[in-house]
């Protein structure tokens, strides 16, 4: 799905007026930030950036895309001739996969020649605003679910093959243990996990006989889903027997055995088969929950004391569930008019669209101590490397102050491709996952709250923050 | 994305251990359903069958995928050749795309060998879940809309390209005009629409040279992106300046022209705009609308005397917004013994999610006089057609009953594919979309209020209803 037509026809539209116009290799600045956290939360988790560096890579016209665009666009010949040879040439900067970011802060700053920027934009844009939505939201089922481990069952109700792949990818990245997925497990390295369904069940017409058929099967991974016709009158004890069969033929206990529970009352359900397990001596036998959890589920039933030692979750997790959509942009920052590079704003109606202009790099402060970040600061590309006590201030309520004084900082955008070709390598899923989860330990707790999350600091720069406000002026004076 | 991996490690799991016992090729019956429709909605569009057919064409175990398992499954060298030369092979009937459908009525009818059925589940679902939502989604928004076209503008919030292009085929089968989404246009026959963005009147420097240059490329697709700056004080004035001279230079009207508004008060820009154009002359001046639109927004800004003409929405449509997912499950409804079909049932804890057992068929009957749809009744394969006086019973509130007497009837579930080679060629997605308009047109109006619609009554006939109660009472009984 790497297609040079996995964009909007406004962007083809805008190649051709600028090719009209001979400025379509007008070297620009885009860069790629949301505006929003999504489900209230405290916090983003940047995914994406490996298939957005793919998708760079790979994409141009075939000749079925330019026929096509042929004898459905208002295109003339030479522009077509010119499509047939484009490929993308930019410069990319991008924070890694797996960090931990916020609004308004540049995730990929984009240096392409104009045509070539707008043609790539609704693609990139697609990925990132996918697998970034559903690690954050995989980030918050995993905080709700504390130490335990969050599966990700999701395929099924994902938007598509596609999505619930990739999506499995992201879910990994943001915390999940392992996913359903066999696909995204061949793909990406991701430990899979799965266990059986009801169909199995009713198909042997029996119970028991079933679960004796999945544990010849798998002695090992002897999880046993026991709400097909009644978890505590039928599932619990007809799993039980199997147990008991099953460990007198090893002479030992399974590696991993246990039982699923997908309906019902889960808090209650699961205390009463850990009570029924205890009861039979399978104190190591593990308890599943699954069947419409979310990270608010899983907390409320954290709070009533449920027995639960993993969770399986699906639809929610997949596909953001109330949250569905990261509204991540695409904005042009800086045009270069032969001479310089000029920094460029969009003056919205609403203020909080008013995007910052000009080359940006991102700076995250640390606590020198303890390595606590402490604020992240948008500043222009130019600026040299703060040292020094350093006065950071609200964009907004600028009454807001602080001056940082023992600090490291960390220059957040990388340089990932250049004139079109990748300059690193692909980091693996689970180096990306070691890497998020590192990096999270380095941010107050208080950011993770469900609801309510303690805001972490995004200011600008005092160049920056000029910058804007002149330029607004500017375009105010203008209209 | 057609792959044998994709699909949850359980379905793999539960073919081994058939496989095991020898039972892996015992026909079944699955039903696809779903239970609850989205959004509060009073009907669903059913979409997706196109892919869902490809799928089961197209899908087998590649050497790599084969490897993959061989690594990391815990199966036996024979199940891995087992798949490696597994088709899937079964008979499928499903109503046909575009349909208007509702809860707890297969949709799909898959009878196949077990393990191929299990096989193909998890990706069936994902393909029908994401196109019904995205087309029930639209057939809300464009209700909303009224007469007024609706664009589909929402690949960049889409769960990933793939998503984005299955959604815009299922937008346009739900009611949209047009898709910004070029693939999509190319790849199933679907009018394209898109004029330009922010970063094409900033490339500019100067917003009435950006106009002068987008009408230069498409003199007769003048829509205007207006509030880059100022909707009324510069985007209007410069956009009436450039249809002037264009109207000058052309010596006629464009074929559309017009302005689009992407932010700020859609209902008062609206109509400034609309007074503005007026007042030049340009009463066939278009005014489009965009930006964070759905149904709710588009109703109250059409109460609010909005002078809006198109609608682009995207990433509400694109995602289905606060209900961004569809529940349809897939569940065995019959067993072959060896010498008859058995019934399978789930008992749940919760007893909406008790299936309907056996092998059915879905009958929607219409009034002989005026053609329109009175009620579905979920039948028994094996009963007669209903001909003379049919009562019909809610299933739950069996009081609630009705004697259709002047009536027409027509079966829903269609043969598809037999002994997995399809049946039917592709309809286009043009073809589709006018069966899905005419059909919704038979249906009494109150089904499409988007609060608390009408509830178009879905029955069990008397045979199905009793052997569902049988069933579960023998369940009960064993348990």
């Amino acid at each position: 799905m790497n297609g040079a037509l996995v964009t909007d026809w406004y962007q083809l539209n805008m190649m051709y007026a600028h090719f009209i116009r001979g400025t379509h290799s007008t070297p620009v600045v885009f860069d790629v930030f949301f505006r929003r956290l999504p489900c209230g939360s405290g916090f983003a988790v940047f995914a994406g950036l490996e298939q957005v560096l793919e998708f760079l890579s790979d994409v141009r016209f075939t000749d079925e895309d330019i026929r096509y665009l042929a004898e459905n666009g208002r295109y003339s010949a030479a522009f077509l001739d010119y499509l047939r040879s484009l490929r993308f040439r930019g410069d990319v900067w991008a924070m890694p996969e797996g960090t931990v970011v916020f609004p308004d802060e540049p995730l990929i700053r984009v240096q392409a020649p104009l045509a070539e920027a707008q043609w790539v934009e609704t693609a990139v844009l697609s990925i990132v605003n996918h697998q970034t939505l559903i690690a954050t939201k995989t980030a918050r089922i995993v905080h709700a679910a504390g130490n335990d481990p969050v599966l990700e069952f999701g395929l099924r109700r994902a938007h598509g093959t596609e999505a619930g792949v990739y999506a499995a990818r992201a879910a990994y990245i943001g915390g999940a243990e392992a996913t359903s997925n066999v696909e995204a497990g061949r793909r990406f390295g991701i430990p899979v996990a799965g266990t059986h369904a009801h169909a199995f069940v009713q198909s042997f017409g029996d119970e028991r006989a079933a679960f004796e058929a999945f544990v010849e099967a798998f002695p090992d991974q002897a999880i046993l889903l026991v709400d097909t016709y009644d978890v505590l009158r039928s599932g619990l004890p007809n799993a039980i027997r199997v147990f008991r069969s099953l460990i007198e033929r090893l002479g030992r206990r399974p590696k991993r055995y246990g039982v699923r529970i997908d309906s019902g009352d889960l808090a209650y359900l699961s205390k009463a088969a850990r009570a029924m397990l205890d009861e039979a001596g399978f104190y190591d036998a593990v308890v599943v929950a699954s069947g419409d959890l979310d990270e608010t589920i899983i907390r409320d039933l954290k709070v009533q004391g449920a027995r639960i030692d993993m969770w399986g979750v699906g639809t929610e997790l997949v596909t953001g569930g109330h949250c569905g959509a990261l509204g991540a942009v695409y904005k042009l920052s800086a045009v270069h008019d032969g001479v310089r590079w000029v920094p460029k704003l969009k003056v919205s109606e609403n203020p909080l669209k008013i995007n910052n202009p000009g080359i940006k790099k991102v700076v995250r402060f640390y606590d020198a101590d303890d390595g606590r970040a402490l604020a992240d600061v948008v500043m222009l590309a130019e600026e040299p490397s703060p040292s020094g006590p350093y006065e950071i201030f609200h964009p907004i309520y600028t009454m807001k102050r602080k001056t940082l004084v023992d600090y490291t900082t960390r220059e957040m955008l990388e340089p990932v491709m250049t004139r079109g070709v990748r300059r690193i390598s692909a980091p693996s899923a689970a180096e990306i996952r070691r890497a998020h989860a590192a990096e999270l330990e380095r941010f107050a707790p208080e950011i993770r709250r469900l609801v309510n999350p303690h805001e972490y600091p995004v200011d600008l720069s005092l160049p920056l923050w000029e910058l804007k406000h002149r330029l607004v002026r500017e375009a105010q004076r203008r209209a």
